[in-house]
């Protein structure tokens, strides 16, 4: 097995087997390209002005990954196994250099930022738990899908403007709430602030206006993935939603963590999704494991600092996956742009401590968490952090994500 | 009245008192910047290069309108007066030019590109009369307006990356629908293919993550308007709306006037609004006149050339102002961008012949319009050309929009 000559943890989700892409800067200095390896981050801009890979150093100096993407997969699949063979043991070419300690950075001095210049953002509702969940909840617990959800991969338009990396925290969102439904509405802040734990992929390849991707072709559109939270205010959600969906209740921030990862380290987590019945339609039918084993979780830090774990979930989940929701997003002829965010909706699994938001946790409210500090939890409080992480591994092959984080800043009133 | 030395017919949308900005190019080369008056197109580019208007040569040479947006009200109102006394009679900077005639195209030489690049797409649902017609048909026409709607200027996300410039057609678009409610869908081209008369405008400041606009300091976020038409394919929405909303039944294209003309050109127009009953909360509550007569209306050319007018309504029936819109869309601290583009939902009259869709006009297709060709329509054609004109006008002076026009193609199989 390959392994490198930068000491890594056992336990690091940035392994040689990962090399995600990102974008960070120093201490205030240009954002550029680099990778995480171990605790470091790997300039990748120096080394392309160094000649040590074979990328324009205009685009590894860019603040954004879209010009890297839009180079293709193979160009950038070409560049992540020259960034593993640098770093591999059998290579000195790196680590041999005089120079080789300004290559590189602690993880911890560096600030990251939002890997991708998001053109539009969509949101699936994908999960059959979570939506099961969600129906049981709100509507009626015989008939909890609604009719069309085994049939489409249901999704919606998102805000991209209000993705942010992160780290960046957000204050609680101000807005009409009905705190009892026979009343009028208020304008208040939100009292049920929710997170949801999503996972997020990003396009690689555009399409013009009236192109349609097939499941078949469909991988070829995906870069990466990153976790991604969807904040939701339920209370804000729940007066607005009807009939043309979810709007403020979500647009005042969603979190996405700064590592891109590529689909070709996840390849060796494939797995087969569930099995789809009633069956789907030609255009949504797909051969091959297209679901991926990625370890989820969601923590709470409370003002104290405790860390409580209150979720664990994992990608492998979900009802639809990536080349249908691909599909159907296209299938109409809507185009997709290199930097496109489509995020995969609440993963839940089965079991109650598998759910996705702490709207299912808590079951609307009935059944509070207890936290570490004794404090209890229906949604988040202000100040508490939610933070998302993700990891897949096989043996001593591990593959992360790095964290997905935030905290609740009061609301400003 | 100041008048201009180009030769201008009075019924022409680009009168002096216009001076829209749009992008244009000619015969493929770079598009650029212009203004239209008359027939004719100015090359604002062209004069900046010159030095004939204080406007730096990079940005007159954009290829889309937000860095001369970003500029800032001050200076682009500047910019537009400057325009209008170069064009008017009194002035022979430009008109005494021995080179004066390379500033000017005739508009039916040039091509029109998308004005703006469009970070995030929302689209309001802000005429009363629409709102009831669909709550009519759909649900309880006792109760037709849903709970919310006369408390929250009801929006969503829509898709950017699928906004084009008028003069481009689309295809039909395929999806599933459910032709019979008790069976299960099919995957087939879009039955009810349909257009909305909208307006909308286009941001022209940005604010950060946790900002708020008040409806007083909103229209200093609003650079201009133009035509625009939410293209619906009725079945497909119908299928997959609930509980998310409006997807592939929208993202497929929705098409833009290529001229945006700003508020200051249409100040003149202002007028009041329906009174807003009950009390909106106090976020919402605005002074002045804030809403705008513009006449609007929709044909539809029938392949055999006949155009008929199918719609007459007008800017002025919105419930909810465009500043009531962006506080709302805001205060939850959702950030806005240069180049956001807002439109107003469907703008219905309440007259019959005021309706802005085809599921109003023929009502759920009960009601077939007839076209001079002797053919009916109740939704659109394969080949129909829909488009939607605007202008404003007091006396002899008129400001107008041109045209936002689009061809139905069939569906790609």
């Amino acid at each position: 097995m390959i392994k490198s000559w930068i000491t890594i943890s056992p336990d690091s989700d940035f392994s040689i087997h990962n090399i995600p892409f990102g974008i960070f800067s120093i201490q205030g200095d240009q954002p550029r390209m680099g990778t995480a390896i171990g605790d470091q981050v790997l300039d990748i801009s120096l080394l392309a002005s160094k000649g040590l890979i074979d990328l324009e150093p205009s685009i590894a100096a860019s603040s954004i990954l879209n010009p890297f993407i839009a180079l293709g997969k193979e160009k950038t699949n070409a560049i992540r196994q020259r960034l593993i063979s640098l770093l591999s043991e059998t290579n000195d070419e790196l680590q041999k250099r005089a120079d080789v300690d300004s290559f590189f950075h602690s993880q911890k001095d560096v600030q990251m930022h939002l890997p991708v210049q998001i053109g539009d953002y969509t949101d699936f509702y994908s999960s059959i738990q979570h939506a099961t969940n969600v129906g049981i909840m709100f509507r009626d617990p015989a008939n909890a899908l609604l009719p069309n959800w085994k049939h489409i991969p249901v999704g919606y338009h998102g805000r991209a403007s209000s993705i942010v990396v992160s780290g960046t925290d957000f204050h609680r969102p101000m807005g009409q709430i009905k705190p009892v439904e026979t009343e009028p509405p208020i304008y208040a802040p939100s009292r049920r602030m929710d997170f949801e734990l999503e996972v997020a992929f990003i396009v690689s390849k555009e399409t013009s206006l009236g192109d349609t991707i097939s499941t078949k072709d469909a991988e070829e559109y995906i870069f990466g993935l990153t976790l991604f939270n969807d904040l939701s205010a339920r209370d804000i959600q729940q007066w607005e939603y009807v009939p043309l969906g979810p709007f403020l209740g979500k647009n005042f921030a969603s979190i996405m963590s700064p590592w891109v990862v590529t689909m070709e380290a996840l390849e060796e987590f494939r797995v087969s999704g569930e099995v789809q019945e009633p069956n789907v339609l030609p255009y949504l039918e797909f051969t091959g494991n297209k679901n991926y084993d990625i370890n989820l979780e969601v923590s709470i830090t409370t003002p104290n600092g405790d860390e409580n774990i209150v979720c664990e979930s994992n990608f492998k989940y979900m009802y639809w996956n990536m080349c249908q929701q691909l599909a159907h997003h296209t299938v109409n002829g809507c185009n997709v742009r290199v930097g496109d965010v489509m995020a995969s909706g609440t993963i839940s699994g089965s079991q109650p401590h598998e759910f996705g938001s702490m709207l299912e946790l808590a079951w609307k409210g009935t059944k509070p968490l207890t936290m570490k500090d004794g404090t209890t939890r229906v949604f988040l409080n202000d100040l508490d952090r939610c933070t998302i992480k993700g990891y897949a591994q096989r043996g001593e092959v591990r593959v992360g994500f790095g964290e997905c984080s935030t905290v609740v800043l009061p609301a400003k009133q």
